[in-house]
Formats: C-alpha cells, sequence, structure tokens
C-alpha cells in the first residue's frame, strides 16, 4: 500500500500538510491546487504537480478532496472530470465540511459511474493536520472504509467509521460545528456579561475555566476574546459558513435548532460589522454592539 | 482558629457536607435547619444544634448561610433576627446563589447594621461539597475575606477573591451558571439531532467529547441524556431558577444575553412537560417536544 499514489485536490492551509502528512508517510501523492506557491510546496516535498484536478486523478484508486465547500466538490469531481478520471471501482474522499444531503447526493452520482465515495470531515483545525493528528469522521459501506482506512490514518490520530451511508460523516461534523459555534457564542456572551460589572476577565476565565462551566472553545477562544486584534486561528466567516450548514441540515431532516440559529444570527452581526476575516474569537464584537459598547 | 465556633444555617444537600466539612477541620459548628434528619446528622458529627438562625449565630463572629435563595437570606438575617444576633463586627458568609443587585442591596443592610457580609457563592455541586473541593467566589473588601479565609478553606479546594464589593461574587457565579445552561442545553440540541439521522449516539459523543466541541457538561451530562430515566444529579427546576438569576442580573446591568434567554426557555419548556424534577439532562425532553418526538 505505501508505494500507491494519492490524487489531492485542494492544497489550502488544511489540504497542503495533509497532502506532506501523506508522503511522509510513504504514499506518492499527485496534487493540484490553483495556487502556485501550494503546488510548489507539494513539490518540494517530493509529490507530482498535476495541471488539472482531472490530471491529479488520472487512473488512479484514491482521489482526496479538501477543497471549500460542496460546490467545489461537485465542480472538480463533475464538470472538471475527475470522477470520470480516476481508475473504474476508485474511491473519492470528500474531506471538506459539506451539508450532509449534499454529500449524499454526489455519493449516489459517483456509485452510478462506477466508483466510491467514503464521506471524510475532519476536525482539529491547521493544528491538526500539521500534526497529522486530525479526527477523521468517516461514513461509507464496510469494506470501501476498511480499504482506505491506511490513508486515512496517515493524516489523522483517531479514525472513526460512524456508519455505513456517506452522509453520516457530514452529520457527525454538522453536529461538531453545532457545539463549536453554540459555545463560542456563549462564551463571548458570558464575557460580554462580565466586562459590564467590573469583574477581572482573567479571574473570570480562570474560574470559568476550571469549573463545570467549561469548554473547550472557552478555553482557547476566552483569552483572544479579551485581546482588540488577536491573531487569526480561524476565521468568523467559517462559521457563519459552517452554522448555516448546520441549519440546512437542520431543515432537511426537520430538526428544530434554536440555539444554532441564535449562534449564526451573532457570527453573521459580526461578519456585518466588518470582522468577518478576525479571529471567531471576535464575535463577542456582535455582543458589544448589542450593548452599544 | 480552629477552635472557633461558626454559625451555620441550610443543612441541605450542600450545607450539611459543608458543614461536616468545618468540623473536620476543627471548628465547632452550631446548626440550624428546618429538617429533622438534617439536624441529627450535625449532631452525630459533633455539631450543635441551635433552636433558631438567630440561636446559631447568638453571640458569634461567622455565619455561613446555605439557603436556597435570595428571599430565604433575608428571612434568615431580618425576619429571624440572625444579623442582629452575630457579634457586633462579626461577618455572614452567603454561599447560596443569588442575584447580584440582592446580594448587593443585603450587604448595604448588613454594614448599616455594623457587620460584615462575604459574597461567597460557590460550585462543585454536592460531590464538591463532601470532598470539600468546592470553588469558592469570594467577594468582599480585603481584609474581611482575608480574616475568614480559613473558614472558606475548609470547605473548598479552590478560593478566589473576585473583587472588593458583594455582589460580584454572584456574578461571576452568575455567569459561571450562563455557560453551564447554555451548554447544557446546546448538548441537549446536538445530540437531538443526531438522533434523527441514525447516527450511533456513543459514537457521536466519542468524537465531540475528544474535540473542539467539548464540553464539561456534554461530557457529563451527555450519557444521561440517552438514558429514558438517569439518576438525578441535579434537577431541571434547577436551571429554571439559575438560568432566572442569570436574565435578572442581565437586565440589571442592561446586557442582552440571548442565548441565555433562549436556554432558559427550553428548561421551562422541559419543566413545564412534568419534568422539573429530574436530572438536568432531561432538558433533551423539550427538543425532542420541539420535534414531536
Amino acid at each position: 500500500m505505501t508505494t500507491e499514489t494519492i490524487g489531492f485536490v485542494g492544497l489550502g492551509a488544511m489540504g497542503l500538510p495533509m497532502a506532506l502528512a501523506l508522503r511522509k508517510a510513504g504514499f506518492a501523492v499527485r496534487g493540484f491546487d490553483l495556487n502556485p506557491a501550494a503546488r510548489a510546496a507539494l513539490a518540494a516535498a517530493g509529490g507530482t504537480i498535476a495541471a488539472s484536478a482531472a490530471e491529479a486523478a488520472d487512473g488512479l484508486g484514491v482521489l482526496v478532496l479538501m477543497v471549500v465547500n460542496a460546490a467545489q466538490v461537485e465542480a472538480v469531481l463533475f464538470e472538471d472530470g475527475a470522477a470520470a478520471a480516476l481508475a473504474e471501482g476508485g474511491t473519492v474522499i470528500v474531506m471538506a465540511t459539506c451539508p450532509p444531503r449534499a454529500v449524499a447526493a454526489i455519493a449516489a452520482r459517483i456509485e452510478a459511474m462506477g466508483r466510491r465515495l467514503v464521506d471524510a470531515p475532519v476536525s482539529g483545525g491547521v493544528a491538526g493536520a500539521i500534526a497529522a493528528g486530525l479526527t477523521i469522521m468517516a461514513a461509507a459501506a464496510a469494506p470501501v472504509f476498511a480499504a482506505i482506512r491506511p490513508v486515512l490514518a496517515a493524516m489523522g490520530g483517531k479514525i472513526v467509521h460512524v456508519g455505513p451511508e456517506p452522509g453520516q460523516g457530514a452529520m457527525v461534523k454538522t453536529v461538531n460545528q453545532l457545539l463549536c459555534g453554540v459555545h463560542l457564542a456563549a462564551a463571548a456572551e458570558a464575557l460580554a456579561l462580565a466586562s459590564r460589572v467590573g469583574v477581572d476577565a482573567a479571574v473570570m476565565l480562570d474560574i470559568v475555566g476550571g469549573s463545570a462551566a467549561s469548554s473547550w472553545m472557552l478555553r482557547d477562544r476566552g483569552p483572544r476574546m479579551l485581546q482588540a486584534d488577536p491573531e487569526v486561528t480561524s476565521a468568523v466567516d467559517i462559521f457563519v459558513k459552517d452554522l448555516g450548514i448546520v441549519m440546512e441540515a437542520g431543515r432537511d431532516t426537520k430538526a428544530a435548532l434554536p440555539l444554532a440559529a441564535l449562534a449564526h444570527q451573532m457570527f453573521l452581526a459580526a461578519s456585518a460589522q466588518g470582522h468577518g476575516r478576525a479571529d471567531d474569537s471576535q464575535v463577542i464584537r456582535a455582543y458589544k454592539g448589542l450593548s452599544g459598547a
């Protein structure tokens, strides 16, 4: 398996370190991205550069997609011809965050072409991608999952087979993002309240970060909420997109998601104020706006 | 200090183990509660039993209150006469969860009587009280705090001086409960969504409990959300009360708290369905009701 060539489309902040992790694990990688700097970085790590998405997939058994959204997945596979270029019986691994129903629909088209789709979104962010420590939530028929598990294991620290149906991986990721987004907005709401009453924010974070009130987001983003212009680890607009996917999944499954809907509005408000590209901790600016601060 | 007698009113699920912790640390304790079983338990641990709240406080330098709410604090101190019974210059330690403004108002009355008030709510629940491992968020002038710190240290594992003004401790606790309540409702919203799409709930909890989506509440209450009739560690109606205090604090400080307001409504809905005394994990029933399940 370790001399197999993997096609890889989407060499962005997440995709490039994931492709490099495949190289490090001994896979050959044939990659494509529109960004010349990303292509050069892959080439420097011993990867092959393709001239198009179809060429990246051409004749191979496995193609990984780490593009921005479901529309790009569809464009790469069907308009750019990557699905047809893949070897008969080959497997597409979709690792981008996409709406569950869209993934299921794409999988059906791929199956009809005699290929397979593994729905395998990730969590862990850029740091997890660089460390090859991503959590990967994979949905596919058991034999398909078993066959590509070594590919996933090269990029992730925790590989979970969440179900047999493409779309189930996307749903687990959707639920994950629902929690992340609501916890982020809740941390902002809590710290905005604390700031109105003269309690020292560092004392407050020390207490709530170590009690039953704690969340991963509170501990990670809370300190950056207290900074005026923090480093950007993930942008406000990522949650505008991801909570949009959460709401879409709720509509598709007829599930009312009031907290997620409200958190989505807070990220939208922060984006509307001009902070869409700021660190997602800056959702606290939406709360400051609400209270006229 | 260790032979000092501490007055203690409110020997409930939290108060009794706290009073026993004071005994264990070497303090004498003179306690009062309306419940005969609680009085007997304190007596068995070598405490003295008072016939009234005023008698519990009579002539002492420190009185601890662990009653249900601010109305009971006022009744004990002013109607039952415990404040007047306390030694001149004595200190009342209010450890119940109360609205910040109510605590500040009570403190002003106590000061006017020549006594002091330490605003010292706790987190850590019954388990923390039994282990003498509570987090205690104390607000009082520095010398007053320093004088009673050994009393707090007998009951808590983490004692934080959050500020000089009574009401600031209650505000830290309020912010803590805002986060706890929103995180509980968010966990319910997430697991209710997952259950609609056939993803195994245990697999889901394994992933989100170990990712950036995690919260203390998700990890602790999530498994009990999947049970039909779990053990009650803390009731739905406790969060109806505590999120009510959060909303009151928001009104008093003119802070809009949309997520907390919504979470409050979900706990109210679960209570309205007849689950007020059920484990607070059963806020998930409000979500099942929303989706007709």
